[in-house]
């Protein structure tokens, strides 16, 4: 194909790549992995471990952490109610994005109101959307605190903080719940298998 | 590794995925393609062509396009000043991530000013932002006029249009120029070409 003018008034045919294109690529299935959950339930810790079992695997994997997202894209958004809202508008509309994109985004936001976590899930294709709610005791994650915030809340110091003085609604029907249960905590690494599991019965990990 | 309860004490190791073995994964190096130019310049053209011509290659890219964006991530912004210099920065944000899990991304915005683009540009480290300047003559732009947005401008029904009646910026120190000439006009598949080229011989084709 050589420069020439003629070429200007050819239309350009796009046999564009689509999702499709990406996936058979990939030999996986794009979708979000929504991990929502009080503030020490084990979010992060959880999404990096999965992050690993699929890297193991050899597929594509990416973790949109909230509070990451705020020091870049959502930098301009405070704490306070609306603000909260578009902070999770933005990253559902990210993890689309990704998912669009081929890969297993793995979304962890605390994502408290049902509203703002179902307003996320319509934006993707049935069964892409896949919550996974860290089922653990305001006590536990309060006792672990592993950032501290617990203990400024309860001081005064944070005003409507989740578990404290605003609610968390637990999801009424998600994909995967991973329940603390007394005496028997699973670690990160079988709570990520339980998701592995769940991703593979369901045709994820293949194109 | 059977649950005890122990193990809800254990810190976990993270070993966590980066971006290196994700581009090890991948076979690429996360970077963006930042294309700007004049409405109708064939941004979104050459996208498409360099998008194909990756894929053909077995290559993750993905198209963040101004246009399509504003129906999801940044449809709550008008395209008041302020409003599209958030728009741009929003996307830069988003390449940056995309860049981070490994992919080209494709960016392909009018960006008409100098520092929305050096703001993009900065977030990204050294020599993974490649800005490709459409050059093309505002005649050439408006006469092809694909979305019908020149006819509106000159009408006085859209204000403050790209190189009507708002400047456009050229960048001063761009990696690739794609320039029109007269009666040599570079097909998309030849601009991504081009394109192409210099991916490989900046190393961004392999990990």
């Amino acid at each position: 194909m050589s420069g020439n003018e003629k070429s200007a008034n050819v239309v350009w045919h796009n046999s564009s790549v689509d999702k499709l294109d990406r996936q058979k690529l990939l030999q996986q299935k794009g979708c979000v992995i929504w991990i929502t959950g009080l503030s020490g339930s084990g979010k992060s810790t959880l999404g990096c471990a999965l992050s690993q079992a699929l890297h193991s695997r050899g597929k594509l994997a990416y973790i949109l952490d909230g509070d990451n997202i705020r020091h870049g894209l959502n930098r301009d958004l405070s704490f306070k109610a609306e603000d909260r809202e578009e902070n999770i508008r933005r990253v559902g509309e990210v993890a689309k994005l990704f998912a669009d994109a081929g890969l297993i985004c793995i979304a962890c936001l605390i994502s408290p109101y049902r509203k703002d976590r179902d307003s996320c899930r319509a934006l993707l294709a049935d069964g892409n959307f896949i919550e996974v709610f860290m089922d653990m005791p305001l006590d536990v994650c309060e006792a672990r605190d592993p950032k501290g915030l617990y203990k400024l809340a309860r001081a005064g110091k944070i005003k409507a903080f989740t578990g404290i003085d605003d609610p968390y609604e637990p999801p009424l029907h998600c994909e995967i719940v991973l329940k603390h249960e007394e005496g028997n905590c699973a670690s990160p690494y079988e709570m990520a298998e339980t998701v592995i599991t769940y991703l593979e019965e369901n045709g994820y990990l293949r194109a």
